[in-house]
């Protein structure tokens, strides 16, 4: 870390003295400038600039209300400031591209209202927040403020006067990148996204001032302080042990050397404008700083593996917190898209993705992708099988992501994620084309509706979302992972041991949690099976939970639609009562249940147009559950969404939960005919298991028969193994292997 | 009625020594068959062509298995003979179209193969129907399999030598007429979609071989018995009173004058082939007849209440038993649009709907259809408001819809609906764009699914769908409409009292009910309200029953979505209990429960990218209980859909019920952004109210006012009112008015 300090250094001494550093524009150069007015039209870009004239033109001549600030999201005060500062910035880059000098009228303008005020606004009078702002009730406001106003004030910064710009610097700018940093330390110095627009905005509006102090404090931070405080929404300030901080030690920290963002796609889908805006104005201010190659190109990564993480529709996965339905589609996913096709390797599916969005940030980076759609280059973005390593060195667990022809499925062992972490390990979602089959319940909140406590996170999202019954995962004894605290799950993380995508009819996923239960080790395999011999993909799940002593274990699947069809004879409750009373079965009314009869069972349902079976190998004693969430939620702010477990009274030693799920079949309620509505398998069973291997066998319904074999202790590729099954000798490489048994058997 | 009947022998003498009578084919004549063939080629004709050759392709050479029969619906041999009588008939038009004599081979071979066993098949052995066949188990298929299997005859009749006809007609044909006829009468005369099929059946054979006796059966019925037995769905076999039979009465019973039917749109669309295509059938055959115009052209007029009686989406609106999901895009529909489109008035929105299925019959008027969509003269469909009285005279209600921009309201007043019809009167169901606001439940059935008990009615369609609480409307005592019974709801039905849809601001239906309950009567007006202080158009919904003595009034919204917000402080049940023991309540859990306060109460909810918000006028002493379903279904045939219930302890007298429903605000999970979350309505309130009128006031958040005044006695066009009010006098002409206040109010 140290060599990487210093090599910064040296290239900021040379830097500083570069011809480029007079620049002040931060997001589009002088050159891009001319290149863009004197090159041909391009009709997405110029649509792109039309639509940002159409938002300014009502306030060109009457300009904006600059209010003392005094409301929460929601009111007007913070509505009005956040409206000022997306026009400003849009103002910025039309005057850039047109030159049009009304834009920079606007913006002098604004921000001499800004100048003449601020220096009288104390904290804001709202105390919910940890950090209070002065613009806003949180500083993370404050600071997308500075994000986007110093490309504002870039923009225009050549075209106003000395005095005009000495007057703004020094009574509003300055003085805003002081309480942003050194007046609000805790804020500044945190790893969290929130701190990172802090830090993009201190060193932006840096960059245009030539203050090579704000511009070290941006990307170094101040000194670290070992304080202890927690945020308004639970998670730690400082870090255990931190020693870094400001931009480069977020990019160090937020990511995984594959991109992966530890938050999960929705926070990362945020957390990407400050470092890639503040990346561009590094790129275009100080080149040789060479941020996009930075830890191997990671920004560049990140934006891919946030690509990877969304669904038919373009939603990202809804892992920890995370509202369902926001996509890629969004606007914050604009710059990531230009600038990742421009910086990145010009991946023409990136094009495909833009060009579906019908719009181009105003960047050279969004002329050039608009100039290469003209050219017909665009093409569809495409999705893979992927793993997404966790943690800075990427040695903390993982999202492992597997995909046949519809079948989508993730598998999550990632490190918890901080405040916004759920206790999931080793659970999974499971979609097929663009449907939900097995859900990731996402987060209990509904972002800036009212009437849901002020469109924050609702106590349920604690209660509920975050617990360990709410995810596709083993709850051991009732309990959540960790009981549920929040800084033993984040000490620690699961571990990956098997991610194999070559073989495309057996793709696995398999990982080991041995930290979220005391003396409980949990082992999860999960395998997508192609072959002709089934409509989709399969799904063989193999849950493995070693115990030191007998518990109970409950194995949830959060599913969608209507139950058809149970082999498990299900009596339903005359009356319903919740589940339990603490660790998220308080929301779950305990709607039926049923005994296991026989080795193997099937749960039967339908969703949309298809159909999905749960083939279970099963013991006696096991039973199903089916429940359904909303009790103890006086405010109605769960869904009241369906799920079925399976009980299992586990034993020391080994307890392994096996089954099947299938997809198959279609109904069509306009022609009303039905088509394979039941599951093509016919047995799912362990046909052998000791202390090194377990092998599964499972036949369908025209008596084919398959054999999986894990090695459960040693997943090395090369490493050769030999197993005896039923007089037969099977010899294979590698911790798994696949087989359709010969039909004599 | 006796003279349509002379007057259809007449045409009958004439007719018989038509030249057109000795052409066998049912609906494709000579003329127009060359015509095709000599005609341009029409690429959505030339299509269709095609694809029923593909269909064909698999079977000519090795032929179709004619198994003896055996199996229910479902099964192996139930859809061989299904799949044998669509195969044929295709054949034949492609016969006829294409010349190929392969086709008329395979029809010959398949009719041997029938008739060398069917003096053999005894009735079928399932004793499920109170009809049974001898093909199928039940009479019905065996109609379908001659309605599809005469048109196959007839295109190949004049190429078969004369041996082969006698043969068939001898050994096959008629002794199938007969058994659908005089074998089996209580079918055959029975006035119902099933015997509609057979009446076709028989008459299409008969024009084909010539056979009049068997057109006369098929157009008048058999001798009337008075047999009083009931059908294996519950309905009655013979109509109180029925004097006629046969298909012209089939049309006389089935259909209003304005061509609804009275099962609803569900049943009409499968009702509507047997009608059209033996329609189409005497119309080549028997021209004089000009069926088409019978009852003023009463079968067109039925194509377009079908269509009109669709959702944005194209489904039929679930009245009474009704899978939802059936669209126009249904099989079914090819023949009514095709046949609406020639033989109606060209309407060029009927070639829109055409052009979306992207297939026409392969029948003349497919085939005019297809070259005019060729000709670019297609059109989107246009629905708008309407009214369609039910009743062979219109007189037995009806249902009304009202359309305003995207908002649809379907008022039902209609008779019962036989052994498909439900508890429903005065109910209604909204829908805004393509998503259902308040539902209706359709039917407790999963059409063809093997799983949920063969695909058959579920014992829930009665114990639930079909009940008065499973429908927005209200229930008088915890009972349903006439206690449930059919015959007594079949006996008599509501009455129409307003439908004015002249302007578009203010659209009226009001109906009035006073034989469902005992000394109760009934009388709803939805009122829908366009006006451009609000965003979208509002419900007002003005509900009175008139009581005898006091009794307990419930008034339940079978809405779709997440509650959001309620000013009724709504208590939520830690155990949930079901609402009541029987008529539907028993399905019901009670979720919530809370006393109005105050004179006006709002709950608001969210759907999708919208939000809804039922505005009350309260009085003390009501209360809200908010339910959900799946109580006391074991086998989980219910969806798990939640129902806002109003609950008022009804006085002698009138008890009014008014509220406003307003659609407004949206929401976008990938922008976040929130607009009109709240509803705009401050107060609904009675103003006034006597034996004569009531006046309902509503205010919005920018203190605009408007009055509704509704006479309850007079429903007179022409007849002049006049209400003192607040020292103001209002004069209006009509049953109703709507006035915005002064500002100085």
């Amino acid at each position: 870390m140290l060599i990487r300090k210093y090599t910064i250094l040296v290239y900021l001494l040379i830097v500083s003295f570069s011809p480029l550093f007079g620049q002040h524009q931060l997001t589009l150069t002088n050159e891009e400038e001319k290149e863009i007015k004197q090159g041909e039209t391009v009709e997405l870009f110029s649509n792109s600039v039309k639509a940002a004239e159409k938002k300014l033109a009502p306030y060109l001549e009457k300009g904006v209300d600059v209010p003392t600030p005094k409301d929460l999201a929601g009111g007007y005060t913070h509505s009005q400031h956040k409206k000022n500062y997306f026009l400003m910035q849009k103002a910025g880059v039309l005057f850039q591209i047109t030159g049009n000098e009304a834009y920079a009228e606007f913006i002098k303008n604004t921000l001499e209202k800004y100048s003449a005020q601020y220096k009288n606004w104390d904290r804001h009078p709202s105390k919910k927040s940890y950090a209070r702002g002065k613009i806003f009730w949180q500083c993370l406001n404050d600071a997308n403020w500075l994000v986007y106003t110093s490309q504002a004030y870039g923009s225009i910064y050549s075209w106003l006067s000395p005095k005009e710009r000495k007057k703004l610097n020094n009574e509003l700018f300055r003085p805003m990148a002081d309480f942003l940093s050194v007046e609000t330390p805790r804020f500044f110095n945190r790893l969290h996204n929130h701190s990172t627009w802090a830090n993009a905005g201190v060193g932006m509006i840096g960059l245009v001032m030539e203050d090579e102090d704000l511009v070290q404090k941006a990307l170094y931070g101040l000194p670290i302080t070992d304080e202890k405080v927690k945020d308004n929404d639970g998670g730690s300030i400082t870090k255990e042990g931190q020693k870094e901080a400001g931009f480069l030690a977020q990019i160090d920290h937020s990511f995984s050397p594959d991109g992966y963002y530890t938050e999960g796609p929705y926070y990362q889908r945020y957390a990407m404008y400050p470092f890639l805006i503040f990346a561009l104005a590094l790129e275009n201010q100080q080149p040789s700083l060479e941020i996009f190659k930075y830890r191997e190109g990671v920004l560049l990564k990140a934006v891919d593996a946030l690509l990877q993480q969304t669904n038919a529709s373009g939603e990202f996965f809804p892992l920890n917190d995370a509202q369902k339905g926001m996509s890629y589609y969004s606007r914050e996913l604009q710059l990531s898209l230009a600038l990742g096709y421009y910086y990145g390797k010009q991946d023409k599916g990136l094009l495909g993705l833009i060009k579906e969005q019908q719009r181009v940030p105003l960047n050279y980076a969004g002329y050039i992708a608009a100039r290469d759609i003209n050219k017909g280059l665009a093409q569809p973005f495409k999705k893979h099988s992927i793993y997404f390593s966790d943690g800075p060195k990427g040695d903390k667990g993982g999202i492992g992501v597997l995909r046949s022809d519809e079948v989508e499925l993730i598998m999550k062992f990632s490190q918890h994620g901080m405040g916004h972490g759920h206790f999931d390990r080793l659970s999974y979602s499971l979609n097929f084309g663009k449907e939900e089959v097995l859900q990731d319940y996402g987060a209990a909140r509904y972002v800036n509706i009212h009437q849901k406590d002020g469109g924050g996170y609702l106590k349920e999202n604690k209660t509920w979302a975050k617990q360990t019954i709410a995810h596709n995962t083993v709850v051991v004894g009732k309990r959540s992972q960790f009981k549920g605290n929040v800084k033993k799950a984040d000490s620690i993380s699961p571990e990956e041991y098997i991610f194999s995508t070559d073989k495309e009819n057996v793709q696995v996923v398999s990982a080991k949690e041995s930290n979220a239960y005391q003396e409980v080790d949990l082992h999860r395999t999960l395998v997508l099976i192609k072959d002709s011999s089934f409509e989709n993909p399969l799904v063989l799940d193999l849950f493995n939970v070693q115990l030191d002593t007998a518990q109970l274990l409950q194995l949830p699947y959060h599913y969608h639609g209507q139950l058809m069809f149970s082999s498990v004879d299900l009596q339903r409750a005359t009356t319903l009562k919740p589940l339990g009373e603490k660790d998220g079965y308080q929301h779950l009314w305990n709607v039926a249940e049923g005994e296991v009869k026989g080795a193997f069972n099937q749960i039967n349902w339908f969703d949309k147009h298809r159909f999905y079976t749960l083939n279970m190998a099963t013991t006696e004693g096991e039973s199903i559950t089916l429940a359904e969430l909303g009790a103890n939620d006086p405010h109605f702010n769960l869904r009241r969404d369906p799920s079925i477990i399976l009980n299992k009274q586990g034993q020391k030693g080994d307890n392994w939960m096996v089954s099947i799920l299938e997809t198959h079949g279609s109904y069509s309620t306009v022609t009303e005919a039905s088509k394979n509505t039941y599951s093509t398998i016919k047995d799912v069973f362990i046909s052998f298991q000791n202390n090194e291997y377990i092998t599964v066998n499972f036949t369908n319904k025209q008596n084919e028969e398959w054999t999986f074999i894990l090695s459960t202790v040693d997943n090395s590729d090369v490493k050769e193994h030999q197993l005896s099954l039923k007089d037969r000798v099977i010899k294979w490489d590698g911790p798994f292997v696949l087989f359709k048994n010969e039909i004599d058997q």
